[in-house]
């Protein structure tokens, strides 16, 4: 980390604390490394981040319904999804000063201590980092949370804390798809907390033990039902417009960018431009091997740039799993499919299925070259097996059934506040009436999700009509949105205080005020004053506001 | 449980589920006693029920300020909270049969099977009601989940999901109390999911393992304080406004009463009026040793009365707990309180001191009788310990510091969302327009609450005009709150799938829609029909809706 960045990344996390939005959790205790507690403004942050996306996200569509699962769940669930397995670190102790650490951090540990890594010995890549001594063998360490349920404390009662909000939607597929009337395609989101027991949680909130997540489940057909059904697959190379309405001949890949595009807009709205992002798409060596595409979203953050979201196709993966898992089967029926596919001869249906199968056996081939770098030949036998599986899928698809595929687009709602206030952070210098040097502490939250949208002033408090006109404006305000009222100090000082909250407009009510009714509103980044009346400013506001 | 109230409980749970309110947790995995998901209904209804909660509780006044913690927090806070101690249950095993059962619910599991307990012997006062065996001897059994964080699994990296969000307050209370502007008397608000590993959840959502809370620590000076600074305490005797704004000189008595009345105020405002719940004050000797006064607000469920919430008054005692514990002094300085002070001559301090050691004495000796039943007296020990730690008080006061006392309003979301949806269930018999007998199931959800707040159908889907006015007007109201766009089946059919929803209001587009504006509005209660512009439609909803 560069040295300008780490100190731009104090100053934030100063004012952070000082302004109530980041504490440290049980800080009288000591704290506890990788959890973090919002205070007074960062709560408000929080929830008006949480509210955006769910208005963007569930709300304002008709194609997506909300869920709000248990933390901990049925412990089979992580069995399927591979977390039980698979969701781990390496983890390797030194033998002499018994320190704990990840395998693959070693190097930055040489690198933070500004020392050279000491060569390979047997057991591990490097000696111990902090002694020299001699490091054991890596071993996985799995990051789930453990609980026992019930009051037996026995292995069959092991329970863990959720490592992701997506696993849940899975698992309630079925229930929200029989009690909501949608049909795929459509999304099932959810917000909530998540757990992950980080070996080295760092960089402020960006990787904590606790965190929230807001993760949507968009489900589709498999391309090959669209196929069937329509004759043909709209593909990019189609240059279909992912702006306008949703189209039912879509394969994967459109809706795998219109997901990209509608999470970009949605940065855009909550105050992240498109230029201050990066999209990155995953090579086909870096994809997991169920994944068809997968774009991160990532941002330059004080410490480097780091992951603020992910857009992945995920195939028919996870539900596929749980119905492996559950034995309860996770497809839907589509009659139109099954009266389109009625229509095929024989002749078709056979040239269907071995489309399919060749499809699914170039596509295995492809990917697992892709992970090796070099060409890999399948055996006669693998094929076999795809070829049988295609041929089980594309009966079912004759029957109108299938598992369907997924688009997930999965964010942090921490992170994301993270990279909104480092955003929004500001320190600019100015120059007072009086021509000295100042410096004005600012944040340019979008007023969508600053966490106070007005402060109202009375500007001189011991003007009795002042006070009370102030005063009834801010009742009618601080109804409809999070309002403040502030009567100490000089206006500049109030303005400042407010500056610092990220406050995107400031009322002050004088003598003109309670002649005309009209009050001024100073707006926090160009610090215009603008002369409007009650109805004046809530319109404003509104149009501000909404999404 | 009454058959009747039983067959209640069924029908509206199989509401809850058939609309998509509530499913049980993991399902497909067989579902997880005592973990409930909330569908896409269920999550709004929740959704709203907390904002409501935060906008009367944090938003809409100015002496409340948010907090969002960890529900992972250092485990000496329960060591400070007592939690660790003695928020246990009493379990028994049968020696026989091996089942595991709460020593305290055994007459209850005896009830349930329509048997006569059988009769006391050695270490229980029972036999096994499943078997007749024998039980051990009860002993405790936390109700705190545990869980080791960081990699080493080692007892001092034991930690606990907090199984109530109080004591995040009180460990954050300095550093709200330093970061937001406030002053003794202010509140802390929190909401969050606790966990409590209940041996044997039970009554549909109410008594969960994992369940939401909303919870307000409102922190104010002690009486003493009160005293010293206006010489005098306004007591529930002297018949103080609550209603009107809260005044300095309120002691812990009005302030407790007055968060009785608000609780009850923001009750009527989603939905249950004061008719239908019952408002219990504990009995001295019911009460905890630090309590000075508890308020249940229970609700006669179907399976009987039950608490909704309650409203303490906890004195010092959990901030006192938190000093003790982490070694950080929990005194807030009052400065106008130390010039009051100052004021008093040796004498007139003196005097405060022994009225003061004498009041102590004189509460901890009836609490202890009250708690026994019968006179205490105190030992010239245990009053000189009193008495030591009034003195020290005092003079502690008078250097303007004291540790707030506490009042506490604390409110569980999932059992006040259950009430809310059993107040509102009916199965309501009507006589159709053909004088046949029809059952309407509607849930008269408070519109402040309700998932869905409108539902927009055009009436002829064929008719251009009709769509595109019912679209636009759809598309206007979704990005001010949640709306649904319904096409299909008869208006009557449309209305009855709302009913169920709880939603408030159904328009319809019609015919003369196009030609002057306007559409039908139904009102789900009366089933009233207005016609209306989209403007006053607007102003009767945002009417209903705010607070």
């Amino acid at each position: 980390m560069a040295e300008e960045n780490k100190s731009s990344l104090d100053a934030l996390s100063a004012l952070c604390k000082r302004r109530g939005f980041i504490y440290h959790s049980s800080e009288i205790y000591g704290g506890m490394p990788g959890f973090w507690d919002y205070g007074p403004l960062g709560c408000e942050l929080k929830q008006n981040v949480k509210q955006a996306w769910w208005q963007f996200t569930v709300r304002g569509r008709e194609d997506v319904a909300g869920l709000d699962a248990t933390i901990i769940m049925h412990p089979k669930i992580w069995k399927a999804s591979g977390h039980l397995d698979t969701f781990a670190d390496p983890m390797t102790m030194c033998k002499d000063c018994k320190k704990l650490m990840r395998a693959d951090q070693i190097k930055d540990i040489y690198a933070d201590q500004k020392k050279k890594p000491q060569p390979k010995v047997a057991g591990s890549d490097f000696f111990c980092p902090y002694c020299g001594g001699e490091l054991t063998e890596p071993k996985p360490f799995n990051l789930m949370f453990k609980t026992v349920v019930g009051p037996i404390d026995d292995p069959s009662n092991v329970a863990y804390l959720r490592p992701e909000t997506a696993q849940a939607i899975f698992a309630q597929f079925l229930n929200v798809l029989s009690t909501s009337r949608q049909a795929v395609p459509f999304g099932i989101a959810q917000m909530g907390k998540s757990f992950r027991n980080e070996v080295t949680p760092r960089n402020y909130t960006f990787r904590s033990r606790e965190f929230e997540q807001m993760e949507l489940e968009f489900f589709i057909r498999p391309d090959e039902a669209i196929e069937l059904q329509y004759g043909h697959v709209v593909t990019l190379a189609d240059n279909p417009d992912i702006d306008g309405p949703v189209q039912d001949d879509w394969g994967w890949e459109v809706w795998h960018k219109y997901w990209v595009e509608q999470r970009k807009r949605f940065l855009n709205a909550v105050g992240l431009p498109t230029e201050h992002f990066v999209e990155y798409w995953q090579k086909p060596d870096e994809l997991a091997h169920y994944a068809r595409a997968c774009v991160d979203i990532e941002y330059d953050f004080p410490f480097g740039r780091q992951e603020l979201e992910g857009i992945a196709a995920r195939s028919d993966f996870d539900l596929s799993q749980h119905q492996k898992h559950s034995g309860v089967s996770q497809m839907v029926f589509d009659d139109p499919l099954k009266q389109a596919a009625k229509k095929l001869d024989d002749a078709a249906r056979s040239a269907f299925i071995e489309k399919t199968k060749s499809e699914w056996v170039d596509r295995r081939q492809k990917a697992l070259s892709a992970k090796a770098g070099r060409e890999i030949v399948l055996s006669a036998e693998e094929v076999e097996e795809i070829k049988s599986a295609a041929q089980k899928f594309c009966l079912n698809l004759f029957d109108g059934k299938y598992i369907p595929h997924v688009i997930e687009p999965s964010a942090g709602v921490d992170r994301l506040m993270l990279a909104l206030l480092c955003e929004a952070y500001e320190e600019q210098r100015l120059t007072d009436e009086k021509g000295k040097d100042d410096i004005r502490t600012v944040l340019h939250l979008s007023p969508k999700v600053a966490p106070v949208k007005a402060a109202v002033f009375p500007l001189i408090k011991k003007d009795e009509a002042q006070m009370k006109f102030a005063r009834d404006l801010f009742e009618k305000l601080r109804r409809k949105f999070n309002v403040q009222w502030d009567v100490s100090g000089a206006i500049g000082r109030r303005y400042r205080r407010q500056d610092e909250a990220g406050t995107p407009w400031c009322i002050t009510v004088d003598e003109q005020t309670t002649k005309d009714g009209t009050f001024t509103v100073r707006e926090r980044d160009s610090m215009e004053q603008k002369r409007m009346t009650t109805a004046e400013f809530l319109a404003m506001a509104y149009e501000a506001l909404e999404f």
